[in-house]
C-alpha cells in the first residue's frame, strides 16, 4: 500500500501549499514532503493548525516529511519524486528564482519527475523547459480562499478549485505531460474535497486569470485601494481598470488565439464581492514590504501583447510604475546600492 | 511714509509665504498681513525663526499683522488690500477651495485689489475670473528652496526666483493687470534680495514648470521614489518619465502655442541634483497624509491636451492613479463613506 503512493514534493507550505499537502494526503494516494521557510519551526514543533471549509479543523497536523531545505536529490541520494509542486512566489527579477529554488529537486535526463507550477502569470514554464528539457511541466491554476494569519495557522475559508494541464511549450511528446496531468487530477481528486479538473487549454486559463492579475492586482497595489474600494473610487474602473483589462483581452486573442469574450472584463471587475474589501496579492505583498510578482503577471502579457502588435498604453504605464516600486523594495532590502546623499553645503 | 506703503495680504505663511512676507517688508514698500493656520500659535507667540540664505537669521520676526482667519473685508469694515497673495495648496476637488478661502478678502465690483496666485498648475485663475470678474489676477511662479521643518521654523536654503505676470484670461483691459504686475515686481524687488522679474508670457512659464510638475511630481509620489532615486531605478526615466514629459511638451504647443523646445525634457529630468534625493511636493504631501494637488498639475494639462487632440496615454494613467490615491486620502480623512464590510459568514 505504502509503495503504491506517489512521492510528492511541495515547495512552499503557506496558505496554498498546506491545503494542497493536506488534500493530497487525505486522498491516500500520495506521500507528501513539504519544504517550509518562515513557518518551518512552528510546523516542525507543533504541526499546522488548519481551519478548513473542506477538511475541518486540524490541530498539530503534519505532512509525512517536513523540511526546511529543498532536497538535493543527487547529493542526498534520493529517488526522484513523482511530482514536484512549486507553490512559492515567482519573482524572476530577484534571486533566487523559482528555477534556482526547484532545480536541486529535479532529476537530470529523466522524465520520472513531473513538475507542477502553481504560480500565476505567463511564460513561467519557459526557464524550466530550457534548463530541464526532459522534465514534463504542468500548469496548476489554483483558485482558493486561504490565508495564513500567523505562521502555521491556515484559515481556509473558500473551497478550492484547481485546474491542471500540460504546458504546450514542452519539447516532450505532448501525450506525456497530458497523461501526467490526468494522473495528478486523479490523485488530487481522490479525497473528494477539492474541485480539481484537467485543463486541455492551459493558455486559456492563464490569460483568463491575467485579466484580473495583470490589471486589478497591480492597480490595487499601486493605489492602495482594495477590490471593494477601487469600485467605489470615482472613475477608477472606467478610467483605468476597464481599459487595462480590454488590452489584456485583446492580447490574449492576438498572442494565443484565446477568445475570452467581452463579458470577461465585467466578470473580473466583479470577481470579489463588493463589500468584502479584499486585497489582491500584490497589494498584500507591498504592504508587507515583500517583492511583487509583477514581471510574470504584468510584464509578460505586456511584452507578448506588444510583440503581437496590440496597443497596450495602460498596461505599459502600470508595468513601469510596478517596476519602479519593485526597485524601491530592492533598495529597502539592500539589493541596490545608491550614491551617498550629498549635502547642499558640500556641493 | 507709512501711508505710501502698499497693504499686502498673504494667505498661507509656510515656507514660501513667510519668505514672501519677509522680503516684502524688508523692501519697505509694503505692510504685510499674514494669515496662518497650523503655525499660527507659534508665530503669534514667538514669531518666526527664519534661517535664510538671502535675509540671514531672524529670531522672533513677525509680519506687521498676524491673523488666523482670512479677513472678511466687508464684515470687518476693512479697506481693500492692494494685493492679496494666495500661497496655500490648491486642491479644487476638496473643500474649501482656493476660491472659497480668498473670496472674503476680495472687494466686490472693484479693481482696487490685485490677486496674485502663487500656486502651480493650469487654469487656476479660472474660478476667480468667473467669481470676481473685476479683480485683476496675476500669476506668480516661485522657484525657491525653502522648508518648514517645524511650525514657524523656516529654513530657506536656496535663492528665490519669482516670475510675475498677468493671466491672459482676465476680462479686464490687459493693460491693468500688466501694470499691476510691473508694480508688484518693483515692490518685491525693492529689498534687493530676491530675483523677481516681470513675465510677459505667463502661459509659457506655467507650461514649462508643468513638464516637471505634471510628470516627475506625481510619478515620484506614486512610486515613492524621490527625484534622485527615480533616475537610478532601471528604466523608469525612459519608460515612464520621458514619455510623459514629451506628452506635456506636445500639449503646450497644441494648446497654448508654447514652444518649449526638445531640450526642456532633459532639463526637467535633471532639475534636482542627482545626489540630493529631493522629494517633490506631491510625494511629500502623500507621505504626510495630505491631499495632493493633482487636478491642477496633472488633470488640467491632460484635459487641455486631449481637447487639442494630443495623444496623452501616459499622463492619462498617471492622472487616473493619482485620482484613485486622492480618493484613498479622502476616505482616510472621513470625506467618503463606504458601505460596511460584510463578513464572509453573513453572505
Amino acid at each position: 500500500m505504502a509503495d503504491s503512493k506517489k512521492n510528492v514534493l511541495i515547495i512552499g507550505g503557506g496558505a496554498v501549499g498546506a491545503i494542497a499537502a493536506l488534500n493530497l494526503e487525505a486522498g491516500g494516494l500520495a506521500k507528501v514532503t513539504i519544504v517550509l521557510r518562515s513557518n518551518y519551526n512552528v510546523v516542525k514543533e507543533q504541526g499546522y493548525h488548519i481551519e478548513s471549509c473542506d477538511h475541518g479543523v486540524l490541530k498539530g497536523w503534519r505532512p509525512s516529511i517536513v523540511r526546511n531545505t529543498v532536497p538535493n536529490i543527487t547529493e542526498e541520494g534520493l529517488q526522484p519524486y513523482d511530482y514536484v509542486i512549486l507553490v512559492t512566489k515567482n519573482i524572476p527579477d530577484v534571486s533566487p528564482t523559482a528555477l534556482d529554488l526547484a532545480s536541486p529537486a529535479l532529476p537530470k535526463n529523466s522524465r520520472l519527475t513531473t513538475l507542477i507550477l502553481y504560480q500565476n502569470g505567463l511564460n513561467i514554464e519557459k526557464p524550466f523547459v530550457r534548463a530541464h528539457p526532459d522534465v514534463p511541466v504542468l500548469s496548476g491554476i489554483s483558485m482558493i480562499g486561504s490565508d495564513e494569519p500567523s505562521p502555521g495557522h491556515i484559515m481556509h475559508g473558500e473551497g478550492e478549485k484547481l485546474k491542471v494541464g500540460a504546458f504546450p511549450a514542452s519539447n516532450i511528446n505532448p501525450a506525456v505531460p497530458e497523461r501526467r496531468a490526468q494522473e495528478f487530477v486523479e490523485i488530487y481528486g481522490k479525497s473528494g474535497k477539492a474541485d480539481v479538473t484537467y485543463s486541455p487549454n492551459v493558455l486559456y486559463d492563464r490569460w483568463r486569470k491575467l485579466v484580473f492579475n495583470a490589471c486589478l492586482n497591480p492597480i490595487c497595489a499601486i493605489t492602495g485601494l482594495d477590490t471593494g474600494r477601487i469600485r467605489l473610487a470615482d472613475g477608477t474602473i472606467e478610467g483605468l481598470v476597464r481599459p487595462a483589462m480590454k488590452e489584456v483581452v485583446a492580447a490574449a486573442k492576438a498572442c494565443a488565439g484565446v477568445e475570452l469574450g467581452d463579458e470577461i472584463v465585467q466578470t473580473m471587475i466583479d470577481a470579489d464581492p463588493l463589500e468584502s474589501y479584499l486585497k489582491p496579492s500584490m497589494q498584500q505583498d507591498l504592504e508587507k514590504g515583500n517583492f511583487i510578482e509583477f514581471e510574470n503577471l504584468v510584464g509578460e502579457p505586456l511584452r507578448e501583447g506588444k510583440d503581437a502588435g496590440v496597443p497596450m498604453p495602460t498596461l505599459e504605464v502600470v508595468y513601469q510604475l510596478a517596476k519602479a516600486i519593485q526597485w524601491r523594495i530592492k533598495e529597502k532590502r539592500g539589493l541596490v546600492d545608491i550614491p551617498k546623499k550629498r549635502s547642499a553645503d558640500a556641493s
